[in-house]
């Protein structure tokens, strides 16, 4: 059992269906950031560096995301934002191999992946290409784990991957702006160029060395002064993992897809399904493609029904099973169905209004 | 007059004499972040992005941020941490000058600066180098404002600098962590290259194009997702400076390091000014020197007085005249001229305790 829907603090009358966006908010989170900032920041000040933690907090948490993707604890830390990390792994990745010169990323990415590489060949000058071809042709030394960690089972220690990035907005309910996650795996880790040599990277920050000696292992990863504040929230949202296993959100997650896919092809013939049919080709997601796609979503989400829209007819729905069950997904099919019978997608007044608020 | 004393939340019976590294907790910050993370993030969810303005917060507070730095709208924007934003600007500046292959940097400089530009250099691998020259030496192209702004005053449009980078947890009290703010000179703007091409920098990031293709002016400077937590801390925290001119800010800052170091002097002689005599030489901070400093400064801060140490012999104190004012000042060499006439720091059993907590 992985439903944990009285740890949220969803607003009344709304059923989520885009925690693949931004997952909703922790009841702890708020009650954890608000001691912190009164009693850390507010009570003790500059001493909760080391009072209160905050100086170990990027690996604390790190340990913690690594659990969820089946990392050995001292190989993650969080900090920085996705992109950030997408460019710290791929410059350390290049530099472990010089004669190498081609980057091979997949078109299915999310674009920021394409843009940092872009850049980051753009910067060198010497040589690189970057080939995108399609996904299925695709085994990097870089996983993007944006999309999986805590929607799908992630066995880290037992791939060959090198580098492992991802963010924690999403299905680890972080909070808007949470930092991201890097993985190095451990045979690599006292080795590896850090490329972006941030302070608290360094083996004795409070040396003020003139020059940067890497810290062991992972540590070297970490750049600037951490966000507390958001690196608080997240860890509260964190907490709820306990004792979850992510083959069983896996499959709760899959039996809820199951249950919408049959109600919706059954109810609402207009959307056709532009998601895989075979549940193991898909990730938390479903997808069906209306070409009125755009105005059904805006209201559906005026009748609290929260999914996004993907031009040019793409209605997306996500399933996170730790605050969604069979009954919402019950219920959101009826308001599509309402939607679509009335063809309230088809109301210009209503159009309007929406834009407007 | 530019107290604002009210407006913090300060600890009871603590003199904070160290906002050069930490500034305090502003009262609004406290509530705001409340409100935001349950209304908006609680209660509206992803729409936040456009309905609660987080997608433009970090232009918005960029230019609160500006007005405190003498910087036009639109030529700052914030995010990421101090260090990203020292590489993506001394990488900007590379960029612009590919023949010029020296960095020239100061001893004097926190040596993020120096680690940064030594992984940067490493990266590049074609004939750049490192010059640590004395403080006196340099006249860069970038200039850091970490310890500046929101200190002295500083007129970014009337200086030829190109590129200014800054963080915002000193003299802005934004909380730790919060986000660093990067200005690129406005005739630049348009055609600097980001370096670190993050998907929230690209001219339509809902196009969700596969080529990269920087947004107008410095917004190409933003870089992946906002922490949007840390960022309304810190636009709360910047409300209190409305209607505060910077000079007067300056002036009051000077006045109570005149009246420490008067009654430094005049009662406890041990202590020998470190800091330059000559007050337009000077920060914010006034340093002296004592052999058993370390043990000092933590006899301080057990009574309540916070500055911080500096190896081998500085004992370090701030004077951020938002929250401090000339009492403070006294009350603080009270404690002083206490520590010392009772030799607190020769208390062994006194320090084993403080090691333990």
């Amino acid at each position: 059992m992985v439903l944990r829907k009285n740890l949220f603090d969803l607003p009344e009358g709304v059923i989520y269906l885009d925690g693949n966006s931004l997952g909703p908010l922790p009841r702890t989170a708020k009650a954890r950031v608000a001691d912190m900032i009164q009693d850390e920041w507010g009570g003790q000040l500059i001493k909760c560096w080391n009072s209160a933690g905050w100086m170990a907090q990027p690996s604390r948490v790190g340990d913690m995301v690594g659990r969820l993707i089946g990392a050995p604890v001292g190989t993650v830390v969080m900090g920085d934002t996705l992109s950030i990390k997408v460019y710290q792994a791929l410059a350390a990745a290049l530099r472990m191999r010089p004669n190498r010169k081609v980057i091979l990323s997949d078109s299915g990415n999310f674009p920021t992946d394409l843009y940092i590489a872009q850049g980051l060949i753009q910067l060198l000058d010497s040589g690189y290409e970057l080939r995108v071809v399609d996904p299925e042709d695709v085994a990097a030394a870089i996983d993007d784990l944006a999309h999986s960690a805590g929607a799908v089972p992630v066995d880290l220690a037992a791939c060959a991957c090198e580098f492992a990035v991802g963010c924690t907005y999403k299905y680890l309910n972080g909070g808007p702006g949470a930092p991201a996650f890097i993985y190095v795996r451990p045979d690599l880790a006292d080795a590896v160029d850090p490329a972006l040599a941030g302070w608290l990277g360094h083996g004795a920050p409070f040396a003020f060395d003139l020059d940067y000696r890497p810290a062991p292992g992972s540590e070297r990863m970490r750049g600037g002064t951490p966000p507390v504040i958001q690196l608080t929230s997240l860890e509260a949202a964190l907490e709820m993992w306990d004792g979850i296993d992510m083959h069983a959100v896996r499959a709760a997650s899959l039996a809820l897809q199951d249950v919408f896919i049959r109600e919706v092809e059954a109810r609402v013939p207009a959307l056709r399904l532009a998601s895989p049919r075979d549940a193991s080709q898909r990730g938390s997601q479903v997808s069906f493609a209306f070409e009125h796609g755009y105005a059904a979503m805006q209201a559906l989400i005026a009748r609290g029904v929260i999914g996004d829209f993907r031009a040019p007819d793409i209605m997306r729905f996500g399933f996170t099973p730790l605050y969604l069950d069979e009954d919402d997904v019950c219920a959101a099919v009826d308001h599509i169905e309402t939607v679509m019978r009335d063809r309230l997608w088809d109301d210009p007044a209503f159009m309007t209004r929406q834009r407007v608020t």
